[in-house]
Parts: structure tokens; C-alpha cells; sequence
């Protein structure tokens, strides 16, 4: 252990649209040793998520941004290292938001044990974490879809889609998927079992999307917004459902778009056609967290959830890793293996 | 009653923009008589409502449009004249959707028996009939107002908006109206109790309507659209909901706006905010009229939700009425007395 490093990326400035390598900072300095009432962790597994894009920005939103010089936020999976704490013991395996460094500190609030036994501990970043949480509470507080809709999902090989759109085919509906290439839409189809996927890469969208969808649209899960949108849109039914979850293809967008104005008739097409739509973000049902972890849980032990995870070493790696994420060029749930995993012996 | 002619008007051209005269044509014939299993209404109250202009148009909207050269559509209270029906007889006063005449004939689908006892008879064409339930099931379904929020309506005098702010207060929370004109202000505040009002004829909308609501806007009725909304929208609370009624600055609106595209802003608010909107048309909540009738009835008979009607007289002056309508001149739910109310003798 002594002779361990801390590191950890921090924001150096603030992007101006798409992020670059400039806009972090890898930082290196002792491994810092836990006080009273503290607990040392090392991370494992570090989640890279869209939304941290948001909290690069200054300015409001739904979560104070990360300061000039902060560690970049995340999620992650850690051990416990040393720990002045009862309920943590070294060896223990937490979930929290420890951030994009190899240690951290914490005094054990908003940390969550994991029991290797139940799943991949890599889980509980991904299809029992805050991703699938995402898609069971967005898609069904809002979306709540019925047996013989259909519901189309962008980002759909995702880490939220990939959970969305295998949830709506467990409630009967037609699901379709809407993906970046080739390879991610035959595994929608292949291995995740939606009914059709479409790649917004390969030609007319709106075409593709229609002929996926010849009964239109009932529930449309959006990350994504931008083009997959506007191809979506035509195709709403009445009384449509859109959980409003991400709008990754904006993300990096700075300033506004000339040309028409579309609120005006955005907002006739949902007075007219009777739309719901409804942000959220996955706090907002954080009391649906057991209920969430039992019945996702139990449909993964089952057979009936799969997951496609995407891993990355090392953390060095992140910054790139997260710009990437950006451009949809991940291929599942995104992970940074920040350390071995103690639970997978090599 | 051989005297008596039948007078109806008809959508004579679609309108490009605002409607005008040339739009309707008054024709006359004799009064029809009713065969078996119908029966002849005489119109005594006509309803006008700003969703006729949709109407009006071609093309795909919720309800089909009016043809050319068909009677146009209005809900109306009529007197029974004569019947081939048992359920009807000479004399009894019924609700229903019987257009732009002084004569009908009914098989009596889709009629309501009113009583003239409960209330005046023209309510079932205001607080009682299809805008106060457009209010009472578009606020309560959707705002969901609760003790303390600001509930923010526009076109506040009108046929829904009093309505919309009178249940508002009921609930407990803060109640601001927008309106056009000083008279329509001071009548919210001072005779319907609303706690603030905003002329949005006068002056900087968005700063007197941010003064009227220090706590920012909760739930937003929204009526109208335009300027209005743009007003509004740098409001809305996290969490707001806003329940899509109508938006009568842009009926008459052909084409699309040039400018700054602000849909992808919207979304993002949306989104960030973790606002709610959803359309809805008063059918959408049709099982709820018992309801709505037992307790809004019920607050009218109390005291506790007043109403103003504008009264318009003739048939022949309905489409003046209307075109003033749809600039806001109206000051209460505007009704055209077609014959004179039996239950009111002069």
C-alpha cells in the first residue's frame, strides 16, 4: 500500500462544446489516510455517464457543476481499504460517488454494501445501478407502457436504453430500438430480443423509423434528442408518453439554432395529439430504489434482463473514454476498471 | 311556430389566418320537422369557444373538421319543441352539440337533461358545461395543485381560466391570472379572489408577472401561448406542470416563424427542470362529469366559484362574436342567445 498513488482527474477548464483532452488533469499526490469517522476506499469499477457532461458546465442546472480544479464526478464500485467506521469493515465492497480517482475518503453516507454473491459487482454501475434505475423508474412512472404499444428508445445499446427497451418487452410491447451502426442494432435485436432496431447512422431515419413502427409511437424513451427527435416525432400516436431522460446530442451544442422556430408548433402538436411530456432524473424516485433493485434483480437472476458492458482500463483512460461516450462510440454500459477486481480473480 | 324559420350558419371558405365574414354564410329554410326516433330542438343559448377555429381548418387535428358549406359546430342549450323520442318531451331543456342554428333535430345521443333549478341555464355552457370541466379535470388531473404552490392560469377571465383560478384558490395555493386590460384584472383580483393579475396589454409581461409570483410558477394553465408563454416559461419551477388547454394566440397563426429554432432549449428546460406537460382535451376525461358536476355544483350552489358570462344577441352576430373571441375581447364565458330562456321571463 505504501507505495500506492492517489491520482485522480480533475476539471481544468470548462469545455466550450465537445470536451477535449485539455479540459482535464490528472492529478497524483499520497494516498490520503481516513480520520475518525472516515473510511479509506479503493475505487474498482468507475461509471462514465452522460450527465456528468452537464456538470462541466457552469451555470444552473439540476446539480451544483464541478468546480475549476474538483474532481470530476461519478459513480463507482470501491473496496474498503481502512476503515474508523462500525459498519464498514476492510474488504467490504460499497457503491457511492467516490469520483474519477483511484482513492477516496468517505464518512459512509450515500454508500451502499454490495453483495458479490448477487450479481457482477460491475452491476450495481450499470443494469442494478443508477442506469437501470433510470430506465425502470422513467419508463415506468411516465412512460407506462401497455401490452400491444410500442415503444421506441434512442440510445438504445446504452446503459439505460439497453434496460428500457428489454422492461417493455417484458410488458408486452413492441420495442424498438434505435441505435448508432451495424453492430449495435443487430445486438438489439440478436441477443436483447427487441423487435426491430434501427440504425440512425445508415440513411433516411424517418423512413427506417416508420417502416420499425408501422402502428406509430406510444412511449419514446428519449437520451438523445437532436435528428433521432425530429424523426420520431411524425410518428407519436395520440396521447403519447415521453420520459425525457437525456439529450446527449446536445450536450456539447453552445448557443442556439437559427432557422425556424419549432416550439410553436411543438407545443400545438402536443395540445392537439394529447403528449405527456415529463423530465426527470432518477433521484426523483429514489424511493423506488428496493422495489427497483428487487424486481430488476430477480428478472436478471432469471435470465429474462441481459447486459452488455463496455470496459476501459485504467484510469488515465477516462477523460478519452468520456469523449467518446459523447460521439455514442461506446458499445454498452461504459466502465473504467480503475483497479482489479477482487470478486474476479485473474 | 309556421312563422318560424330555420337559421343556421355555415363554413362558408376556410380561413387563411384570422377568420372574417366572408368565412360563414347565413342560410335559411323552413324549419324542419322531426321524423321517427328524433326530435326538434330550438337553440336558446349557443356556446362560442375558441377551439372552433381548428375546426375551421383542413386537415388532421383531434376532432374532424367542418366542411364546407356544413353548419358550424357549437355545444348549445335547447328547448325540446317537439318528440318522437319517450326519453324527451315539449318543454324540457337538454345540452348537446347542436351548431350554428336556431333549429336542430336530435335522436338524443349525446344530449344532457338540464335542470333549471340547479343553476341558470346558460351555465351548462360555462362553469357547469364544457369549459368548467375542462378547468376542474385539466387542473386537477394534471397541475395537481397543492397548498402553497403559485398556480399561474392565462386568459384568466375566460370561460376556463376563472374557473381554472377559483379551484386553484380552493386548494389552497397562490393564484395569479394574465389577462388583457385593466377591467378583466381588477375583476380577478377583486371579485374572483385571485391573489395577483397581470395585464399582459401593459408594459414588460415577464418582469410584472415575475414581481406577481415571487416563488416562481408551480402549475402553469396553459391557455394561450405566444408571448404569454414566453413569459412563463423562465418561471416554471422545477417540478412545474403545465396542463396544455389551448393556445389561442397561435390559432389563427399560418406557417412557421423564422428566428431562433428554441426547441432544443425547451427540451432541455424540460428536461434540467423535470417539468411536466401534457395536452389534453376535456373528452380525454370524460368518466369524470359526474364528478366534476357533484363538486363544482356544489361550490356554485356555496357561493365558493362565481362565473361572468358575455352575453352576445342573434345568431347572426355569432361570427362577429367569434372573430372577437379569438382577439381577447370577450369579457366572461361568451354565449350568443339565440331565442329567448323560458326559465328567465322578461
Amino acid at each position: 500500500m505504501s507505495t500506492e498513488r492517489h491520482r485522480r482527474i480533475v476539471l481544468a477548464a470548462r469545455p466550450a462544446g465537445a470536451p477535449t483532452e485539455s479540459n482535464f488533469r490528472l492529478e497524483e499526490g499520497d494516498v490520503p489516510a481516513p480520520g475518525p469517522g472516515e473510511m479509506l476506499l479503493r475505487t474498482i469499477y468507475m461509471s462514465l455517464d452522460p450527465y456528468m457532461r452537464g456538470r462541466m458546465n457552469e451555470g444552473r442546472s439540476y446539480a451544483k457543476p464541478v468546480e475549476i480544479g474538483g474532481v470530476m464526478e461519478a459513480g463507482a464500485v470501491s473496496a474498503v481499504v481502512a476503515s474508523n467506521l462500525p459498519a464498514f469493515k476492510p474488504g467490504d465492497l460499497v457503491e457511492g460517488r467516490s469520483g474519477w480517482q483511484t482513492h477516496s475518503l468517505s464518512n459512509g453516507r450515500g454508500m451502499r454494501k454490495i453483495d458479490p454473491a448477487a450479481a457482477p459487482i460491475s452491476t450495481a454501475l450499470g443494469v442494478l445501478g443508477m442506469p437501470g434505475m433510470t430506465a425502470y423508474t422513467g419508463l415506468l412512472n411516465i412512460g407506462q407502457p401497455k401490452a400491444g404499444e410500442t415503444v421506441a428508445v434512442a440510445a438504445a445499446s446504452g446503459a439505460v436504453g439497453q434496460v428500457v427497451g428489454q422492461i417493455a418487452k417484458l410488458k408486452g410491447c413492441r420495442v424498438v430500438g434505435i441505435a448508432g451502426g451495424a453492430k449495435k442494432c443487430a445486438f438489439l435485436t440478436d441477443e436483447l430480443g427487441f423487435d426491430a432496431a434501427v440504425d440512425h447512422k445508415r440513411g433516411d431515419l424517418g423512413e427506417a423509423l416508420h417502416a420499425a413502427c408501422p402502428k406509430g409511437i406510444d412511449v419514446y424513451f428519449e437520451n438523445v434528442g437532436g435528428a433521432v427527435f425530429d424523426a420520431v416525432l411524425p410518428l407519436l400516436n395520440n396521447f403519447a408518453r415521453v420520459p425525457l431522460c437525456g439529450l446527449i446530442s446536445q450536450y456539447n451544442a453552445a448557443g442556439s439554432q437559427a432557422g425556424i422556430d419549432r416550439l410553436p408548433q411543438m407545443m400545438r402538436a402536443m395540445l392537439t395529439n394529447r403528449y405527456t411530456f415529463r423530465g426527470f432524473i432518477v433521484t426523483d424516485f429514489a424511493a423506488q430504489q428496493p422495489e427497483f433493485l428487487r424486481e430488476v434483480g430477480g428478472w436478471l437472476r432469471e435470465g429474462r434482463i441481459k447486459y452488455r458492458e463496455d470496459f476501459v482500463d485504467g484510469l488515465e483512460n477516462a477523460p478519452r473514454a468520456f469523449m467518446g461516450l459523447l460521439r455514442g462510440e461506446n458499445f454498452g454500459k461504459l466502465i473504467v476498471r480503475v483497479a482489479p477486481d477482487p470478486t474476479r480473480p485473474a
